[in-house]
């Protein structure tokens, strides 16, 4: 018997979420809410997704706008095993409230403080951790990303100490109200959040991250300088370990990515939802091995890169799965990550 | 049977027109061409799209990217009835010695001059003109806008004079060398070539565009003020007279679409391939009456809009058709821009 | 002796208007108003200007700030004859009743309706209906570009209508949260209520605008066709007319300026107060004339072109000039918009 | 008696130092070159600077752009004792057999490799290793960025390793024609050439740079990470070191400047040459020490950092002052970077 799913929020993260559940074969998506009409709305009624008004919405609205209500969030959350907070940061802490009178477990995003939940979560990192838990945070993008890579290079060759410099997306493609247009950002909180977050995945995990805001939609750059504890045979050796692991994705020099606006083109190319891009990009020409010093830089894929983390997060949460490979493997073959 | 069509060129306007011809029940793609191994050839071998080299390639570079040649462009022309040109600007124009040696009908784009071919073509505009035709040109992104446009208003109300003014993206998204990154570039050719271009669709159209180049790579904007012959009852027989017409979309306000990433956004939601936005966009807020004086903006991706015209002028061409309404039709259910 | 003028609000706009009232051989700049610390308050006490503090700032912000505060907007306000009102749009209004009943004249600028002042100004269009006026509107940066350029094409050939599309900046270069990054934003109100703000200069002007915002901080960049009453003898009368006229600037096409980065490194160049170009930009290649229609481009520097339009209308108010070319004389001189 | 200097390439950095040596009371500025005419050429001319031609420029093109043309490149090397090399990229090293021929005394800039010199150069890192030479080469703008910021931070506390960052605008302000205009561009020389760079001035310095090219044009950031060998007392202590040393400007955190498009903002009040900000940009906020770990951003004016390093080189060169300390002071009077 399938898993009972809601998705609350339907904006970038939502609806991705969205569409994973919906594809996965372990799961139904029961609903999703809005808190007032758009194109996306209208999108949800075109795939078939039953929409819940969330907040104060206006169901007239909806109704003028001819988008059939089928009820509140309230109504939604009587329906389901689990529910998906995808709201705008900070507003899945009060949520939570709903979601513990109504009796559902739950997911937040990363954008919530990790307080909100009994675990931060991140598939490779710590699927266990979240086994039969109530409440769930999936780590935010960058968080994401480095614990991804954390995974790959601790158990091969350890970590002694990591300098990352998270180069950010100033927005997302579709705002259009958000800048800078034309300059650089410091995030002067030194050494920046991201470190301590992939500690909620990894504790004692030696890295400091910075972070900067440049003027781009398209993905974040990790420029990352990580010493190793044992020195990999070469650069090879590393580069096989990104390889074989679930959720990166190479780019080889003969295919000439220069950059992320050619990630991204690569991602319109292969035709994913969305042309979402949910691993972490590694360029080859973009590794470099000095002994025990590891440089490389990876590209992440603000908008998509969580969404497989929530699928795992539920797998994990109600019991779907024996562990995370098995998890990981269903849900990217669902999303067409891996090879059916 | 299936007619036989190459595309010699597989970049963006060439990736997206082979595509569209795999997808067509009349048609048979026989092969593509590259120049040099990339990402996107590694992507017509995924697709089984026979790769051929064009130019001075080097095959022993592709075979070491792993991706197998099937011949030079002198083979696929020998197998094919029809060839769409989509090299480069004014490449078009050289290659079509070796089409006129090999025999076969070919089609070029908008980049080259109109003298490059017997008749200049757009599906709603001119269909029969290039009926049998051994030498068309697909006219250009922002041209074939303003065709569909045309073909639109005049019939319906004649137009006494048309002012047009084109902001244009000033490159695609998958380039990283061009700019501005800041600035705005008047285009100094007053009024503009794309006025002239439109006429070789609608003679004698009165229409003066002027262009400007800005620092996005999304969408072109078109600022319309058409002086009509004859007044429409009200701004909502014009918008009915759009929303009727295949290859326009219409966004309603409550779908809060905004400006082009919003536009593009939607685009990503439909997920036709590539996220493409294959119709003239026209925001319904943004069309205004003033007794004759209209004035409307439209939104053209550069990137795709040509694509459905390709595809109808190789039915004209090969007699595929009887007449455009058919083609227009039989093109966009198989594009997915029309229900099945 | 010299009139005493406040500016109230030392932003963008405010903190050059200072500079060019300081820099006036017939007015003393009394002191600018400021909200809260920041390096532009640190510039107006190393300039010297005195600096009061208006609405609820706070003092000992200041003072930790090493930023003497001289007194309050109410103290200010008592020692001027004229106030320049540069607060954010839509607060000089509420300003207007503090200036009442301080008894001192104001200006207003463009962000503020129509109606907060006895009648809208521009230094080449209406210099005279200013005159001993107790409220005036300076109109905005596009509206006075565009009311500059009817100053010239009206009189010399009459203007039968015309057609402004202006693009604008979506930001000012010092803005770090605006955007769009990425796209294009139509304005939606059709035709814009940028013509109906030239009327307030021109009654009966026939110009239809229409506006789209775009990704960029420089300038914005007005693209015009004018159906002229009667035609000139050729272009190089047209470009005559505008070289003669103040606040006009032409570049030729040798000095190779191909769009707004160049023209601000002109500017950058010339080195008046903050790289400010407050002439409209009109490029030599960017005007054609075919018989009666006029084409041309120009550019408008957001941040300075209503400066000197300030002091004129200063200059008006308090009867200082008897007309608007002594006092447009006289102000250019000053800012070095004319030789000395 | 003022020592006579050319600056051959009248762009960016040659504009600059050029109006720098005309600052300088020991130095004249015989002349400058251009290669075609330009607003630039116009405006050397407008400051009296003598316009020679370079390279294959053709007289007749200046003559009819108005321009008196004082002679050829070669000319102007047998009027001077040293000439400023302000040639695109490499050029420098085919000028070099120029400059010997004529028995002329040269500076480089960073653009070309370290072995076109004798020496390469950093006012505050080795000022007395250019004495007396014939071929000297000041670093690009980003090395010398971190030759400063070595120069403070060594012989205080020593460094142990250095991690630094560096997120480059992709292209100058004035330029139309670069890109990316949405993206980020990763630089796959891992490290990057950066470090090496700064080994010229500082040999054995432990720093290992990465960088990233992304869609700005203002300023460069960097992200430092450095590991000291002695703790500093507090963040106060290094700041202070900081503020103490020439070429550093601090922005504390009541001036509200939180990212580069304020601190350009800042220099445009500023209001020296250009609106150039030729300090390394610290911001108090933006500097964080944990015991031994210091990070830090700063930011750099690529087009004019280096300019007071040409000015302190000719006098290294040519014996013109005792020390750094006499030297930089002098250029940093004339330059308005200190007080007078």
């Amino acid at each position: 018997m399938k898993v009972r799913v809601a998705v609350n929020g339907f904006g970038t993260i939502g609806k991705r979420v969205a569409d994973a559940i919906a594809r996965q074969p372990d799961m139904t998506l029961v609903g999703v809410t809005k808190t007032r009409p758009s194109f996306e709305a209208g999108r949800a009624r075109e795939k078939g997704y039953p929409l819940f008004v969330a907040g104060s919405a206006d169901v007239a609205e909806f109704e003028k706008a001819g988008l059939p209500v089928a009820g509140t969030l309230a109504d939604l959350l009587g329906r389901v095993d689990l529910v998906v907070d995808a709201a705008p940061d900070k507003v899945g802490k009060e949520n939570r409230r709903l979601y513990e009178a109504a009796g559902v477990k739950a997911i937040f995003q990363g954008g919530e403080k990790a307080d909100v939940a009994e675990v931060s979560f991140n598939a490779l990192g710590n699927f266990a951790a979240a086994r039969g838990k109530r409440f769930v945070r999936v780590v935010s993008c960058n968080t994401t990303g480095l614990a991804r890579a954390a995974s790959v290079l601790r158990p091969a060759w350890g970590i002694g100490r990591w300098d990352a410099t998270l180069v950010r997306r100033a927005s997302d493609p579709a705002e259009s109200k958000k800048g800078p247009i034309n300059g650089i950002l410091p995030t002067f909180h030194l050494p920046s959040h991201h470190g301590p977050d992939v500690r909620t995945i990894f504790p004692d995990l030696p890295i400091a991250t910075t972070a900067v805001v440049v003027p781009t939609t398209l993905m974040h750059v990790h420029v990352n300088h990580v010493r190793l504890e044992r020195a990999p045979a070469d650069v090879a050796e590393v580069l096989a370990a990104f390889r074989r692991t679930p959720r990166f994705h190479l780019f080889a020099p003969w295919e000439r990515v220069d950059g992320t606006p050619q990630v991204m083109e690569y991602a319109r190319d292969r035709g994913i939802g969305f042309n979402d891009m949910m691993e972490n990009v590694i360029w080859e020409d973009g590794v470099r091995l000095d002994d025990r010093d590891l440089y490389f830089f990876q590209a992440i894929h603000q908008e998509s890169i969580v969404v497989p983390e929530n699928i795992d997060a539920i797998r994990a949460m109600l019991d779907l799965a024996p562990d995370a490979a098995t998890s990981i493997a269903r849900t990217d073959r669902a999303l067409g990550l891996a090879p059916a």
